[in-house]
């Protein structure tokens, strides 16, 4: 199929909406339900971006798109602020046991992340090994720090050099805990 | 038509990409042609926001969306990172000689809006009365105080507490002078 780079095929859902296999809808979701939480508590104003999108075909009098296509990400998912400090994450899951792949993860995001750290943002992954149902948070100039000649990095040294990720009833996963005792306290 | 509140009628174009009435589409061209020269000389790394779509129907195989209507955004249209600072800002042309109507801002948007504000986001609109053929950067709280009781703000009122943004050839508009100026130097 034709899907750019980064972009996988959307995977069929029973709920009313179409989900993305992106990474995984619950990662996703979690991570959905956590941002809303931490905005509800007036923590942190962080968002999921929305799916970029080509769009080719409208109906103009339904006010209908008829035609489009998955475009590649630019940029990382999750951007926004927490106490006066930029924010700027990617999330991804893998079904891999002993290492995270980078080839889901467009070059233009790598850059991207290059630069949000060169100037001043925080900037991470939140990876979720699903067949292990661990989750971990590794800042991403130790990640690049990590990546090998096949553009993977192990289990092992995300587990190493990242925080592993409790999941709780709410938040779902507070990866901003993490960050708070690494760049924390205003 | 069925257009949430915040969203105008895509606008039909003799480009080959749809383009959105939202704003007017010069201002966003500018401004997009701003932020990619703002990456370019390596000065901030603010985007636009992909335009919020809620997919019902995908062809699967042709990796084509065939159904999607536009949605409400939650956010402002850009942000991003500018000096270590978390950078927020919503753009809207208006053909109104004497006022600034906000009738095309989602009150969502004004919420999310005031939480930056609160949390030490740098949040601001650039606006362009498209009439006079200038174009205002106001702070967002100085444009919160200046609403009315008709949701709209007066032209004069703009230009007092605003700046005008001279428009060049590169940077096109150039915002981030204004935001140096008044929060400026690493």
């Amino acid at each position: 199929m034709n899907y750019p780079k980064g972009v996988k095929a959307p995977i069929k859902s029973t709920k009313k909406d179409i989900v993305y296999g992106n990474r995984g809808m619950d990662l996703e979701e979690d991570l959905n339900t956590t941002n809303a939480y931490y905005r509800q508590i007036d923590k942190a104003y962080i968002y999921k971006k929305p799916t970029p999108i080509k769009i080719t075909k409208v109906d103009y009098k339904k006010a209908k798109i008829t035609e489009a296509f998955f475009a590649s990400p630019s940029t990382t998912d999750y951007n926004g602020l927490w106490q006066g400090k930029y924010i700027d994450f990617e999330a991804k899951e893998t079904k891999n046991k002993h290492s995270f792949p980078l080839k889901n993860i467009h070059p233009h995001q790598l850059e991207h992340m290059k630069h949000i750290i060169k100037h001043g943002g925080i900037c991470f992954f939140i990876i979720r090994f699903t067949t292990r149902m661990e989750t971990y948070l590794i800042l991403a100039c130790d990640l690049f720090e990590l990546i090998d000649d096949e553009a993977s990095v192990a289990y092992d040294k995300i587990k190493e050099k990242g925080y592993l990720l409790e999941e709780k009833w709410q938040p779902r996963i507070d990866y901003l805990k993490v960050i708070e005792e690494k760049f924390g306290g205003r």
